[in-house]
């Protein structure tokens, strides 16, 4: 298994995070996306993934783009360590607290975001730094209270799903740009405790060959 | 079964679609999401879904939020008309187009990130609008270039999956918008193909009783 990926991607991360959970070898392939315009415009990068996005995954023959739809393909094809409950409900409540961050938050986020609102709107540094502030309050308070009725040891019960694998980046990040957290006892407290796995150290972006 | 969405909500769509191709009968309750500052910030609503967001869908006793959980779960729940292929690699494939548009751009182009745009940031109605444009073209220019190596009637083979009920908002998005299409020749046919539908025509924004 390959993934093409970068240290500080939160969609990188969150495979990385569930190859290191379900103990799944593979080979990492940093793709810097600033160095030069970005490595992910290169045509080479194109091939395996129009969009210009990463990550991207291969599995022999087989090349996905789309963290989460990776992640779910890991789940699917081997067993080991689940990252969803098996239950419907427990299941669709997993996700949904995975996607009221992958879907809410991380894409208004992103870094091709922030370049538009700096180049193209001519925001300010301050501008940009308000803009991520509020997405990450707006999201948090949600999940927060979601929190108070989902939470046990993780985001959801006592095991690591997928919402945990969604909420690691965004923390990270949140940390990046010096948002208080003071007012998410509950999402901090499971940080916390997901920070104790070895897993989670091994996928963290200061961690990969490619951070600076 | 009773979900609470808004005619135009992209993400409210998206649950009526699944709902009308499972023929699954449920009660819609309309959530207006402008009017007197929007009903999902009522303390009623935001007791079914903290994060002031549409839409949710109640089951008996089971409240979910989030549109794509929402969708794995009626998938799994009732196994009538798939929304999924069985094989994992088809799933992820399936899955990833889905979320190129569902993590990619909805999430970009929402009512409050707009109204951020125009309100926080001051935003004129045409640089507004460029956003809404360049966001569209970015996603659908990747998404006409997988299209052409995975569509078949539709944008994944010959069956509906979740990636048509994610693209159906969008391109009902992109006209209302005057995006013009013209570059993405399998995808407008793919769309042209899925309003052939009944319940496409049933799940359609106009088609619903808070449609003004």
């Amino acid at each position: 298994m390959k993934l093409y990926g970068y240290w500080r991607s939160s969609a990188s991360f969150r495979v990385r995070l569930a190859l290191y959970l379900k103990k799944l070898p593979f080979d990492y392939q940093p793709v810097h996306l600033v160095k030069d315009g970005g490595e992910q415009h290169t045509p080479e990068y194109k091939k395996l993934n129009p969009a210009s996005l990463v990550p991207t995954f291969v599995d022999d023959d087989v090349t996905l783009n789309q963290s989460l739809a990776i992640i779910e393909y890991l789940d699917e094809r081997y067993a080991q360590r689940p990252l969803l409950p098996s239950d419907p409900v427990d299941r669709a409540k997993a996700r949904a607290l995975a996607y009221d961050l992958a879907c809410e938050l991380q894409p208004i986020t992103n870094l091709r975001v922030l370049q538009y609102l700096t180049g193209t709107l001519n925001c300010s540094d301050e501008q940009r730094n308000d803009w991520i502030h509020h997405w990450v309050h707006t999201a948090f308070t949600a999940f927060e209270q979601r929190l108070t009725e989902t939470a046990g040891e993780y985001c959801y019960g006592d095991s690591v799903t997928l919402a945990d694998i969604c909420l690691l980046p965004q923390v990270y990040n949140a940390q990046r740009f010096k948002v208080p957290l003071d007012d998410y006892p509950t999402l901090t407290a499971v940080n916390d405790r997901l920070q104790q796995l070895q897993a989670v150290q091994q996928a963290r972006p200061e961690n990969q060959p490619d951070a600076q």
